[in-house]
């Protein structure tokens, strides 16, 4: 049917679903006025560089006015930031895997109460590549773990549940198509390891805390870019799980910045 | 001697260090003139609200005007907001583990830097209460995981190394202290549980997936509850062990909100 599947079974029994981090909610709001022709979700980490994109997209898609006056959905909280341009919605999560987990139930149940049918999601955040070179946008295939597995480890309550990272890859190949009609833009399609933590996590030697040897970092880096590894980031275990699970096509690709 | 301990001992030999999620760094900006007066920290997940505690800190310290204009110090980024009153410095933080320990890498950088004695450190975060008053203020004596271990699992490249979340005791007592000064107050110490996930980590009901009873959550919370868990957020853990190995006096004292 296209829709987003919602699989928790106590929400239909719930009077009022209250969005409470996106300060929306099913009684506050007309959510299928407000977002039941949205077609595509762009995320990333920053709330600026989300405003930038939609007010991009915007122009791309031809809209009226300039844009430049496109007003926060979320204004209420300054937790995220959501802006809007035609059918696409763009929306910033912060930085690692809870806070990203945060937004992403609750814009699934957004997108559920909205009667959003075909929607397409595509995580457009920065990261750290691998042996590749510098600028380099790379279309995620498949989100591993900093072990190179390509899992999710949920914790649920107190239990572990382990859950797939695939991510879909009709659109990899045709997002890769796209990259292929812009000049001078360098896309690959690989692997994506997503840290918990950006300094011990990542290899890097300029953090408060350093335990191993810049010998140690290289052959880990090695290792990772051996396994598939073409770009570090914080956020695409839990996207492409979570996604994965709620029937959202989506997608993960990382412009290289450092 | 007071000072903060960096345990990297790359540090030393690097030409210039930058703060990058601060847009701070050792050769753009004077850190000891900025900040060597600095003696409390305190720390929130909002930005909103961490620019309304320093100027509530401004007006409380008697300083020279309202405090409504305080400048973010960190304005040349979004990824987190800083500001000052006198000698304290207040800090947004972003929700979770992975984006507190980003900012509190490069906040011990910079109190080390800057040259910095004697500083306590305080997280005033939201929280979610556990069989406690509305309203009531939780002081962490031990964050403790999901299992109600007093612990910290840290992944160095993709080593697991377990820390430990104990907090400064007489801390702890001394904010206990100030607490009874102020009438209708409630105040109590106790353990934090610390999640990675505010819905099926929490055993929220409400989320995009559920796949527990109601009865298997009570049950979770009452076990959290006779392990002396009183309140639950998203960052104690990695506060608490980053903060103790870089011996920084840390509390972390959450306000109950729901």
């Amino acid at each position: 049917s296209g829709l987003v599947h919602i699989k928790n079974p106590h929400l239909d029994a719930m009077e009022e679903d209250v969005l409470y981090h996106l300060d929306l909610g099913t009684k506050t709001h007309n959510l299928p006025a407000m977002f039941g022709d949205i077609k595509f979700v762009c995320v990333g980490g920053s709330p600026n560089r989300m405003r930038a994109f939609a007010q991009f997209m915007h122009k791309e898609l031809g809209l009226p006015g300039d844009g430049e006056d496109l007003a926060d959905i979320c204004a209420g909280t300054d937790r995220y930031a959501m802006y809007r341009a035609g059918p696409v919605l763009s929306i910033s999560h912060g930085m690692g895997i809870p806070s990203i987990s945060i937004m992403l139930h609750e814009l699934i149940k957004l997108l559920h109460h909205a009667k959003c049918r075909d929607v397409t999601i595509i995580r457009i955040g920065t990261s750290g590549g691998l042996g590749i070179e510098a600028g380099s946008v790379v279309i995620t295939d498949t989100a591993v773990d900093s072990s190179f597995k390509p899992q999710f480890e949920q914790v649920v309550l107190d239990d572990v549940v382990v859950r797939s990272t695939e991510l879909d890859k009709d659109l990899a190949e045709e997002l890769l198509s796209c990259s292929k009609e812009v000049p001078d833009f360098p896309t690959l399609i690989g692997h994506t390891m997503c840290t918990y933590d950006f300094y011990e996590g990542q290899g890097r030697l300029d953090g408060a805390l350093c335990s191993f040897s810049s010998e140690k970092k290289l052959k880990y880096l090695k290792r990772a870019y051996d396994a598939g590894v073409r770009n570090i980031e914080m956020e695409s275990t839990a996207f492409a799980a979570l996604c994965g699970l709620c029937g959202l096509k989506g997608e993960s690709s990382c412009s290289r910045f450092c």
